[in-house]
């Protein structure tokens, strides 16, 4: 598949699974930006209350000029809404539209909408194509790429779902332009996560250029979104199914989580549990003696700047460490009863290794409130 | 993967997806048939109301000297309960236990509980391994063999799921002495099904040992599940995700389908539906011309002996053939709108083809009580 030649674009490189990202301005008003996708006569948008009286109209004419018919679903908006009954919602649309196995699913929002969309593409019919199109800073740089889909279990977030790579992702950076600053920042903890993870030098660029993120520059979002994106392409690519290396990419994700299930989805937005989830994984990395203060120091300050949180909620007034160990068990990076934590050994490598209890039970005593 | 020297075995060829399908009796009780398993600290055995006290006992004391615990989850037994609703109560148990990754699921049933345990598999964390041990001749012989597996929508049979393939399949001869002969013969029907599709050789020795296989001879029945295993294995090795040739293992099962749906899940047994179904398709191939009065005749009559339903039953009291053709344009064979069917144009070979709904409504209309 390849980009137009004046679009920027990224590509994730998974064989017969391999796609791209394009990265521009108004792409979703320009019919040629799906000139690459696999023929078929149905296209079902599914997008939530929010977004859908934003983008869908504009999508839809695009779409028309290669779709004999083009549907839109409508989904309630929020991280509460990520559940099998919200899921079925598209199943119903996609049965009673009668769609076939060449129909394409669009998921035009941010990352519940993508990770449901994704998971119902992976399981209708045993799996139809879908395309991503984030709208969101978050689902932008994270969410929509590399193929992961899901819904939450009310035991545990992103429990149910599969992998599943869509055939295209298509960022327009117009649609960032209509985000709630809450959600920016929200979106601009996954961004900071790539430079502690991966990248010193990219760190170092959203240290200079944060302010102008948070004023939508559009060269600064371009920019962010196009090394965010390169960053999560190339740990992808050397590990699709999160077998290894690409669980650094939760840097944050594990203490996060458990904000999110002990506060109840939806109440922190997914990146302020992972902005302070990145500062308590910091203070466990200098615990063990990995990072310096300097370095806790450095992070905990752009999380802050960026307009996040960095001290943790309570989750339990009786015993609130063992809440939040209990709640981290059941990650998904758990193992056969063990957490495994990401944390940092330098200013641009992550490691994946478990800790003591004792020194996690410290941690999360002095990050909270 | 190698299966125990004396245990006769087929393998499925899907590269790093390959597994063995053991045939033997009395296997459960034998922990060495788990002995090629990935390690794991944890088991969770899937049953149902009537298969569970008969055999989850003597599988857990095998397991049990390979895993530190095993569990079982007993689901309601039959094909209307194959909903989201159960598929829910095994992602309750994989989370109250707190399961991880490497948690191996194990199907102990029929075709339900073998489709949803194999659901909860792939989509429980985005994958984890499974183990199919069929105890109906209709799994032993088909869906336990090949990764189909899902769930059904009110709109629709298997409408929703993954192509997710186990590690190891166990049939084990010995639990279809516990089989009701209802179901014995349903299972019959998929037995029977490979005979036209692919093998004449096969069809002909089911002709001469029907009665034994009617009475459990268990050498008779071994043949059976081996042959049928080994054209199954043949035809997943050559398209695993079926985008062609496997189709044609749905013989009978689109017309099957409709009657299943039409009549309520779990009114007919799947079997009696599919045997049915291959005299509407076979009495279709002949309407087109593409076999004659003697074959249609020849399957009609095995199909009987077996115990099967050969007249259709009427699904609407106005527009019977109509009902019918609604019913099977959403099921997954359809194409952009356009029903195929998988035809039989010779003694031992299938195709798959669309037919003029004129002469799909003559068939349907002859068939019908």
């Amino acid at each position: 598949m390849q980009a137009t030649s004046t679009t920027p674009s990224v590509t994730i490189d998974l064989g017969d699974r391999s796609y791209d990202i394009l990265i521009a301005p108004n792409s979703l008003r320009d019919p040629k930006t799906f000139d690459t996708l696999p023929s078929g006569e149905t296209a079902l948008i599914v997008t939530n209350t929010t977004v859908g009286p934003l983008y869908a109209e504009r999508l839809t004419t695009s779409l028309e000029t290669r779709f004999k018919s083009v549907h839109v679903v409508t989904l309630p908006d929020g991280e509460e809404f990520k559940t099998w009954e919200t899921l079925n919602q598209i199943f119903d649309s996609l049965l009673t539209l009668a769609c076939d196995r060449k129909t394409v699913l669009f998921a035009l929002g941010g990352g519940v909408v993508g990770d449901m969309t994704g998971f119902a593409a992976a399981s209708y019919m045993r799996g139809v194509p879908f395309v991503q199109i984030p709208t969101t800073l978050l689902s932008q740089v994270d969410s929509s790429v590399g193929g992961k889909t899901g819904i939450n279990h009310p035991q545990g977030k992103n429990m149910i779902g599969a992998f599943h790579q869509p055939q295209l992702v298509v960022c327009d950076l117009e649609t960032l332009n209509t985000l709630p600053q809450r959600e920016l920042s929200a979106g601009l903890a996954e961004v900071i996560k790539y430079g502690p993870i991966a990248d010193l030098e990219f760190l170092e660029w959203i240290e200079a250029n944060l302010d102008r993120l948070l004023a939508r520059e559009p060269q600064a979002l371009a920019h962010a979104v196009q090394k965010s994106c390169e960053i999560k392409a190339w740990v992808v690519s050397q590990d699709e199914r999160e077998s290894g290396v690409r669980a650094i990419l939760n840097f944050g994700h594990t203490f996060g989580h458990a904000i999110e299930a002990g506060m109840g989805y939806g109440k922190w937005l997914h990146g302020e549990a992972v902005g302070c989830g990145m500062v308590m994984a910091a203070e466990l990395s200098k615990a063990l003696g990995l990072v310096d203060e300097a370095f806790v120091h450095r992070l905990r300050l752009l999380v802050q700047r960026a307009g996040l949180p960095t001290i943790a909620p309570r989750l339990d007034s009786n015993d609130n460490a063992g809440r939040y160990m209990e709640l981290m068990r059941v990650d998904k990076k758990a193992d056969a009863g063990e957490t495994r934590f990401i944390l940092i050994d330098g200013p641009s490598h992550a490691i994946l290794r478990p800790a003591p209890d004792a020194v996690v039970r410290q941690v999360i005593d002095a990050s909270c409130a």
